[in-house]
């Protein structure tokens, strides 16, 4: 078989002071921590279409990318690429990756072509997952691409695409069930309005909810087992996209009784183009039982578009982690890398670089999230600071023992003028610091 | 009885044409359009705080105006205010006004004190009220400027701090409905975080939901018979506040089992704060079933904080008002000025140019959207957009009669590959601006 | 010759209350105003690479357009593009336009071949311009789009490239003159850093430096008698653009010397990324003696890239051409649209909707501007608000009579303690609306 | 004397594995880091502003905080709080300090009155400073907190206002050379504008530029030494601030002759608030030689206000300090601590835990870069890209040997069509952070 990585070697664990840039500082996949490996904790997935599909192509300019496995006709190309990312995924040694339907198979000249492209390399794909060990995190279908979804898919004006959307989505959730993927994804690119002038709302919605519904039918008849996955994103390609954020999405979800049936997956840089941070919407899925995986990268705090950079903040994501591993971490979801390399960095090394540098953020950070829960010093001052809720009188409160008019009664004839207790915001900021900091991890 | 506005006269409707700076252009409130007068259709509110309370003062500098009313010990400049408030009602011709019950009567050394301010106030009001025949379209709690509140009020760590607004709540309420208010609203300025580092979200989203429903089962118990509204805002005082915008407040109505029991106040400036339009909000608010009221203003887009301009934009409120009337207009809602002065204006006459500004802006924006609305052509374009939706197909799938597999075979036996079709937006636009700029409005 | 819009006429003046979605209601090219036609006030250009080369491409779909020029191998493609876009020009009726050379030209096999494509397109364009009366209003270089420019073209880290960008510079700059163009301009669309850890900034600027330096020495050595334009732009492609907004252009040029050499073209879009509002840019351009022309198009306030939509707010321009009004109109300069139809406007008949409605916000947005000037109110409460400079203190003040000492013995001596007089921001911005929306225009 | 902070000890270094939380775990000011101390490296100042003045208030809620300096009248309270910041300095162990003259001395009823309280807080500093070695960083004049200023000092309509600024700024400046101030700081606050509309912007630039000529007379006048520094911010309290960012004011310093007579000083939430990055900000100024001084503080990525917090990133600040070692570290400038405490930490122990979080990561920080500056890793890579600037083509270009043609000629002649080369973003992120967490810094 041929090799698209011929002078790069299997990636290894060579510690935190190695000045080798081809090896992990802190990524030890067997290494325990918390009573499982870290492999198991993060759960790591490769991208099939930022890592393999592009080439540097942006609005301003063309590909600055061809690498070998990009130059063949289509199908051809498309077996290049399989033999390239499993050749990637295995010198990286992670145990996962993720694609889009478009990604593994190029769409055809018609629908029964695409199925077709999509079935032969589903086969190829199943023997490389057999053969490696190496799985599926999730998959899922590219319903914004393509012009005919130029308006939305479920929420197209016709009614014809709605159902070219709904057939598309058929067969990748069958190629996902064939790959034993442990979710299935669905992310809205067009699904939202460029003005709301042309946009009858609540006819898209209804749209939307149908679609929704008649995934989760298909998932049950089929017997699928994993999860099925929403993603958040306030807008691009879309002036506005339904799915703004969490919250938008979970309003949703419950006013179309679907509330069980999804998760969220929730990316970096979504989160914060929705002008949330990053870890207000972990916690806010984590709090309201939605909280599925996470598409890990980041955003450019200067810039308005999704950048999909490689995380790089080890500061950042120790308090995501610190929060999931709170939640007791994953269940079938786990750290997907949706993102990709920047234009100007056009060497194959650079793919190994970019994801070296962020698998290394995420180990590093489990390490330290893994101290601070284990000494639980923060947990302490939270739990300290609400304890009086703990007492009669917050108790009391909680489980509807009171009216307005009674704790009227309370305040008046206790004479009660609350004193209002420090926050200590610096002091926390400053312990989170001290873990991050102190010597040895 | 004492004048506070001595130079100025009644305000009068004097035609688009008229020089005159202390008049209405568009704004004649008994016109007809489309079958109501133009005050029902607006039913405009003067908003308390900041029109006789608010001093110029902000985080970098001092007080700039210092109005006769605001002169003395704080119960008698409560009493002047109040004079001052319904002279300028009555001058400017609007037939509301909303308040806080800090804006009416002044907090006292402690809470019986600022009882009994409040009850001597509401008593005063409601003569007011009676001979003038100026209605109160919402009263709220201020649950956020004292210091006791600075870490929230029904989301403190301390439940004393609950109690404590619990109580002042109750009051505000039964002020509310003594003076016949049409909603009573609740803003959750500091219902939020600075950091998550010391936040337990669930048990403060715990707390919150209790408090809704105290103020829920009061109202039930008192016999109000007003709308209960909330109202949304993303940050500003707190980092992170839980009414974030409207998806965010819905999800947690539905989730706690309230979404019947509350409508939304959408603010302009709270909209554009939380990165969407203001008419996404509304028309999200409309198709939801949740909207309320509106605080009318307009943000600076430059800058990233709550400026509560005075809106000025026919052009922008004409759309929101075309949306608002296709839904059928207000019910108790109304159009609130949660407006102020710029620092710098700090002449009386500045508080009557702005009003008269803003309230015309309303009025044109009005007569805009019954023309769009009367000769229906936009609504006539969306219709024919998703006309498709009313044949076999699209009603099938709506009406629940397919499903993945079903749909597949229509596209496979078919062989249907849609065409995109065009979404016109510049046409459209060029459509509002023909109505915006025809000759005769 | 083949006709590209069969089915489009000449588009012609119908007045503000037709209906005809394509003809003007505002643009009257011969109407005087002020003295001067309405077409030599606005100075139109369309623009070649949005109107002509866009396709309906994004970062997440393909092209959903594909107008009958685009087919054809790229010179023949290049050749029915002229055609079609001359075809335009006549029919929309506007006297200039603009291009980058790569749009009128596609890059050859290597630099000869562009050389020749370019040389045999400029001869074909001089005949059009010579048998049609439309003139170019600026030429430039597209130094951006090839991966080569992928590091910048004058700010490379390789001087070969730099040396290639003024090869093609020079081309660009000859055709430029002999079509007669009005002004030349440069856009640094890579000039500008992606991450600071990889650039010396100093180097950078040196080579850039050098690069202005080339295009004016050749500008002079070659006769070219037009105005040399910068183009700010704060981001996108590049993290950060050198020239970020006008005054970081503004202190290169002088830094550099080059402040007499060019002027600056002001994009609406670019302006609002920069977080300046776009009045700002033009006022401060003119306030600087540094206005050249005008990108004129939209950004879309909650999205956070150049959307480049078609301008449609008479509120927002009229204040635009009420200040270059006032600074005596454009010289050299003019109205460029660089704006783009939507992804989803795929007609031929939606390039007419977009291109009328802008000219015709600008049409109306003259009227209402020479309205404003006409009678001067404005500018008479402003020259009334420094009044106080025009006498003694003020003026001794600015013409140097003064020291820190000698004030403070004017405040002492006759003990002054000035009181702050309203700035009245909303009697003008109601001034500014009655202009918009009295009865006749 | 009486003691503000009786429960406080002096702060000393305990290493980076203490858990005392009153303690250092870096800031070892005697530390030698490439040649120097560490107090020498980061000259760190406490400012007097936030953190004796502060209150807490912010524009929708009242002071949280009443230290016990803060209660008296207002000469008497200004007496107290001088005692209470040298007890602060002392037991921080910072060698500097910062203030406004209105924080040190309160406004007295006219003119004279303030010029009075001045000078008699002036002497009490000027023995405080002579006792204790603690040395004054930078004094400036509050012109922007009392309503005389709200529009504007040096660019106000009313040149009595300018006067009495003018005034105000000469005694500022005499009590900064009085206390032996190392610079001299001007921000101006008001110097902008809310509306263009009633905005002559030639006229008020023309104020500045004299305002700004006064000061550099005043100062050669006086010989004060120091250097006279310029604070940029965008916009707050203003819509727009004259000195938006470096490159504005470098643009007005260089158009009125100035840019040798004043340095910039950066503070860090004023450059994300201009849409930069703190890091762009610094190498704009070192770059342009007019780096003065730092604001160290942070803001939040998710607001759109001046947030002050302090700085709790090493990975930023590393960067920073990294940028100005490079260029040899301050020379009058220093770490100005321009960050207040939230307003929810209202103990006396969190003016402690803010500034020692602060001062910590100064130090980790400069530990980090001086690591990174000693081995050269990063500056060896920026150096090998432009290394073929050193060779002929690149230094013909650079020394004016070359014209549009000649470089022509190159290209053309010897057939040059260059290869694009990696730009390896993601691998000098992966250096920075193995300088980051490597095990012992």
């Amino acid at each position: 078989m041929k090799h698209y990585f011929p002078n790069m070697g299997q990636i290894k664990y060579a510690g935190p002071n190695t000045d080798n840039q081809l090896a992990y500082r802190f990524y030890d996949p067997d290494k325990i921590v918390l009573g499982k490996t870290m492999a198991e904790h993060l759960r790591i997935a490769v991208c099939y279409w930022h890592t393999f599909c592009a080439n540097g192509a942006d609005p301003f300019g063309a590909a600055t990318r061809n690498f070998s496995w990009q130059h063949d006709t289509p199908l051809k190309a498309a077996e290049q690429k399989l033999d390239a990312a499993f050749e990637f995924f295995i010198k990286l040694n992670v145990p996962f990756f993720t694609f889009h339907d478009r990604d593994l198979a190029p769409e055809g000249d018609n629908f029964a072509a695409s199925v077709d492209n999509l079935k032969h390399m589903v086969d190829l794909t199943q023997n490389k997952i057999e053969t490696t060990g190496i799985k599926l995190l999730w998959g899922t279908a590219n319903c914004f691409s393509h012009p005919r979804y130029m308006a939305g898919a479920a929420t197209n004006p016709d009614p014809e695409i709605f159902a070219y959307a709904a057939a598309q989505v058929k067969y990748a959730m069958e190629a996902t069930k064939t790959l034993s993927g442990e979710n299935y994804l669905i992310w809205g690119g067009r699904e939202g309005y460029e003005t709301l002038l042309n946009t009858n709302l609540k006819q898209e919605l209804a749209q939307l909810e149908r679609f929704l519904n008649l995934v989760v039918e298909h998932k049950h008849k089929i017997g699928f087992k994993g999860t099925l996955l929403l993603e958040p994103k306030p807008c691009e390609p879309t002036k506005h996209q339904y799915d703004f954020d969490c919250a938008n999405v979970y309003a949703f979800l419950q006013k179309t009784g679907l509330e069980k049936e999804f998760k969220i997956n929730i990316e970096a840089n979504h989160a914060t183009l929705a002008k949330h941070s990053f870890e207000h919407e972990i916690v806010y899925a984590i709090t309201n039982d939605i909280f599925g995986s996470v598409d890990i990268n980041r955003g450019d705090p200067q810039l308005g578009w999704d950048t999909d950079q490689f995380p790089n903040s080890v500061e950042e994501i120790s308090c995501i982690i610190y929060n999931i591993l709170q939640h007791d971490g994953f269940t079938t979801g786990g750290f997907n890398f949706d993102a990709k390399l920047r234009r100007q960095s056009v060497d194959l090394e650079d793919l190994f670089y970019a994801h070296i540098g962020g698998i290394d953020v995420l180990a590093k950070s489990l390490l330290v999230a893994a101290d601070m829960l284990a000494e639980n010093h923060l947990q302490d001052l939270v739990t300290n600071r609400y304890k009086n809720w703990q007492d009669k009188l917050g108790h009391e409160i909680l489980t509807g023992h009171h009216s307005l008019d009674s704790l009227t009664d309370e305040i008046v004839t206790q004479a009660i003028e609350p004193t209002p207790v420090s926050g200590h915001q610096e002091l926390y900021e400053n312990i989170v610091n001290q873990y991050l900091w102190k010597d040895k991890n």
